[in-house]
């Protein structure tokens, strides 16, 4: 499948990576490409640059944000939160219209210091998930991923036996279905994905991120999920 | 220990019979005795009336709101979330000075449908929790208990052998050391405590609510809670 994904940052990376590894053609969408490409700063995590990154993953083909929204049959949002409905803008409506598009992102806002809280407007009784599904009402929004580590997101079974679980929300059920496929190729066992029903489950899913920075602190390591005991 | 539970709903009644069973004295406030006893109404979910619950659990002490405060050397929190400060007021700075209160509350907003939101103001930067330390800066604030059904809260064995998880957050660690003891009677084991840090936690475990409303309409029962995989 063609899989397109807006971001270049380490989750856009990791995410690359395991579809290239699964066969899949993979395509990541930037700005500007020659400038990506020439930047050989690492990020503020001490990453490598993208472009020593890419050279090391070839086969993935970076393109402009609109080339590569255009080329994808499945759309992953794996931008900033803050940027994320600008960039799919650019991205352009016409390329995400019919599509699924996955939101792995979440709304964080680091401007009131650590840890982080949810942007103004993106939180409680609104989310990310809902405000792009608006932004591109062609676009069959499904927001999954968001509330783990992007090592988990691709390698479920590096902890628990895989057994933890893995949100999704989204106005239609067909895209969900087919997103859990793409899940299950990265491991994702269908007992552990739960359905939390329309776009507005983002509230939910994105309300994780509050506790899961907690905990992250608390437990120090981003290597941990839940799993549902009943 | 003298134990007074702020709130005769089901959630007080719960930890009120659970504790008297365990050998506390148990004192419940509320804003007017004499009418609570009187009433005979079942409440909005069907439960029976309070004064049918008391009289079917002798020893039980049911006091005003300032009585019952002024009684107990732990104070718990059991009010509604939108009611909380002021029904605390009631019982008295003074006599929730120097004394642990837990609140185990969350502001659920259900006037904007279904499933609930979390009061303007009271999420995502700021707590419930906050909300009731910055109202009562005497009191030792320890939030716990809120992010499952009342069931759990004193049956934690109940689902999954006991395992899964309890928050606590508060500024006072001998206060969370000694409602850990307290918890532990209940049934919960230290492993399953995790410690969030200082009352600013409890934006994420009133958060984990978002997600708990969603996940109760999910799996279609009250009987769950979170483990953590790591």
């Amino acid at each position: 499948m063609k899989i397109s994904i807006i971001g270049t940052g380490t989750v856009g990376r990791t995410l690359a990576s395991k579809f290239l590894e699964l066969g899949h053609e993979v395509f990541m969408g930037t700005r500007n490409v020659k400038e990506k490409l020439a930047s050989s700063a690492k990020d503020s995590y001490g990453n490598p640059s993208f472009s020593e990154w890419y050279k090391a993953n070839p086969g993935i083909n970076l393109k402009t944000f609109e080339e590569a929204a255009l080329q994808g049959e499945i759309v992953i949002n794996a931008t900033h939160g803050e940027n994320s409905v600008a960039a799919l803008k650019l991205a352009g409506a016409k390329n995400l219209s019919g599509k699924i598009l996955i939101d792995l992102t979440n709304a964080l806002d680091f401007s009131k210091g650590m840890p982080p809280s949810l942007l103004p407007g993106l939180n409680n009784t609104n989310s990310l998930g809902e405000e792009i599904q608006k932004a591109f009402p062609g676009a069959k929004v499904v927001k999954t991923l968001n509330t783990m580590w992007c090592g988990l997101m691709v390698n479920p079974g590096m902890i628990g036996g895989g057994n933890h679980i893995n949100f999704l929300s989204g106005n239609d059920q067909e895209s969900k279905n087919r997103v859990k496929k793409l899940l299950n190729q990265l491991g994702w066992k269908d007992e552990n994905l739960i359905d939390l029903g329309d776009i507005t489950g983002a509230r939910a899913a994105e309300a994780a991120l509050l506790l899961w920075v907690r905990l992250n602190g608390a437990l120090n390591t981003g290597a941990f999920n839940f799993r549902i005991v009943r």
